[in-house]
């Protein structure tokens, strides 16, 4: 119940056991082109250059900013959490200079401060943002983020870490370019790949790039031989076995459906959220912009925060996350993310909850959480109409 | 039988499948401080910065260059197959320039020429090399190309990805600085990992670099906080999973202990060598520097060499390496490595190879690879002495 990874089905685990074969075998090969396909639909993309990169999630952003930033260019980053600050660092790392747009941790990214960033910058030539704080648990609107890009001949670097999958990311009909994920969050795969899909104006651009990509390991031009479509080159020994279970995981999504996962994962925030608040803990961030999978409220008065996390780890197996940065000691952070978003993890989390709370003197109403929130799950079954891209 | 992955052992299969923990949990913690001394014992080292890099062995070689080559350093590059290439790409994205040192294919790398190099460029900062090149399966000297880099104030890049457990490394004895290796190879786990140690001269220079590292996730400044002793900062997703199954892979080799280990590379390469060779087939390197690991002989001629690669691999599930580069359609690749290396493999490819020449019309003498094998094999029982720092 932690901020990743999340719970793993036994399918996963069964699938990453099977035998390790080479990189360059028929049968792999085949099974990275489904790879590819599978992606395409958790993205929502037709783009071309879609696959995992062999590393975890910062190595997704990494690869991002590599490749399509230059000595010299001007990026629009905005920060309203961690990971906004690690794509700064990124930014100045490949030479570029950073824009930056603030935002307080726990709000979303302001259109119009980013609008006016492009005005006062005519000439940047990429935005980037994080769709979902995973920080924070706050979601912003790529779609509105992505459109002034746009109108501003931009493109965008988007941060799905903590989205796909649990809430609509719609990489084409936003007109998202680079748009990087992870495989332990919402898709419950084991961690270590990062999900990243390019569209075509990103892989016009790397192209053309006159400096070469500072890195030999994440150069977009050598990869394209790799997961292109014939002539398959070696480039680096594929993580088999993660791919093995990244796939199972994937097949697992189709086999759901993305909209009925989004239906899931708000179907249990909002049990949990009833739960939570009936016990007095607040969110951190407004009801419009919250993510159903990340739920960061704040500590209750008067509790050790670090003892609360202490018992129900150690003593009930229960991770929960606690606040990074200036946010440490101040929030607790739910996840409910893929195999872990289920019924069953949020009654014993409030209830684990409720007890350590009642035993270290807090003033609460026992049962009382549980109730609440097994009568927000009830009063909105699964044969609801699932959340056609609803954010 | 490929040039790796190497097959894995069940052991490492069903660590790998354990739950999915945080990685600041606790007991993921203290599997983190395992990892490392394990891997100081697989390395014979006693460096503080030795840890697995959450990527394959080109990420950690990457890690090495971006570290400790800063714009304008000049560095020595000996290229004697395809991943000395690769470093002199690295040296070059870092801002560096490369002097090479060019041995044919096949050849070790010429201790005399390095020594030249040196002498024409005194300025030099780093000497890097490949000590055992998977495309030729030729061993270089490490011990004499260290002290060389010493006696000039050198610091040395070292790629053990392939010697690693299948022939001495001897990190602190030899006085190496950076060396990394990959997960797959004599070490028989899953692929995606990158064991990697760094003496304390390399964790100077880069704590006094003046150019910041130009890789955010590779940036050792930054790793030396999750890696390091104490207080462990949140970096990155650990690739958890991955590791357990590292952490097994190392547990069963200070089981069998690396003298046991080299002197079962080397037992098997024996018998291989002696059954390859009643066959016709010849090697490509010579006899003091060819790795027990890594058999590249000479394609037989006369013979179509994909279709015995495609027959032993569709009808046999026996995989073998074709030549890289220069050497593709020229040679095969024959690996024994880790848990691969074992009588029964031997025996299997040395009689599968044999049938499929024999089909395919060459004048061979059926039964006769076999018998020389087991005939090698047997006349030098496990119970001989380990070789104890032998190369």
């Amino acid at each position: 119940m932690g901020p990743g990874p999340s719970e793993i089905h036994p399918r996963v685990f069964s699938a990453m056991g099977r035998p390790t074969i080479g990189y360059l075998d028929p049968v792999f090969v085949g099974m990275m082109e489904e790879l590819k396909e599978l992606l395409r639909y958790a993205f929502q993309t037709k783009n071309a250059m879609t696959f995992p990169v062999s590393g975890p999630g910062s190595v997704g952003m990494e690869m991002c900013f590599v490749n399509m930033v230059s000595p010299g260019d001007k990026v629009i980053v905005c920060r309203n959490g961690v990971f906004g600050g690690r794509m700064i660092e990124n930014v100045e790392r490949c030479g570029g200079t950073a824009v930056v747009v603030e935002d307080p941790m726990g709000k979303p990214v302001d259109p119009e401060k980013v609008r006016e960033a492009f005005v006062n910058n005519p000439d940047t030539k990429i935005l980037a943002f994080v769709h979902a704080e995973t920080s924070t648990g706050v979601r912003s609107d790529a779609k509105t983020l992505a459109a002034i890009a746009r109108e501003f001949d931009a493109l965008t670097i988007v941060d799905t870490v903590t989205s796909l999958i649990g809430i609509p990311v719609l990489v084409d009909e936003w007109g998202l370019d680079a748009v990087y994920s992870g495989s332990q969050k919402c898709l419950s795969c084991t961690p270590g790949l990062s999900p990243i899909t390019f569209s075509d104006r990103v892989v016009e651009l790397v192209k053309n790039r006159k400096h070469k990509v500072q890195s030999w390991f994440m150069d977009l031009n050598l990869l394209l031989g790799y997961w292109g479509e014939s002539n398959r080159t070696y480039h680096h020994t594929a993580p088999t076995n993660s791919l093995y279970s990244l796939h199972e995981a994937l097949v697992m999504l189709r086999d759901e459906g993305l909209e009925a996962s989004w239906a899931r994962h708000r179907r249990n925030h909002l049990a949990l959220k009833a739960g939570l608040e009936t016990l007095g803990l607040s969110y951190l961030v407004d009801e419009e912009y919250r993510l159903p999978q990340m739920n960061a409220v704040h500590v209750m008065p008067g509790i050790d925060e670090q003892e609360v996390r202490r018992r129900l780890l150690e003593e009930m197996n229960i991770e929960i996350g606690a606040g990074l940065g200036p946010l440490a000691g101040k929030i607790w952070r739910f996840g409910i993310m893929g195999y872990s978003c289920k019924m069953e993890n949020v009654m014993l989390c409030l209830c684990a909850l409720e007890s350590v709370f009642d035993n270290m003197g807090a003033k609460i109403e026992v049962g009382a959480a549980e109730a609440a929130a097994y009568h927000a799950y009830a009063a909105r079954p699964t044969n609801n109409k699932p959340l056609k891209n609803a954010a």
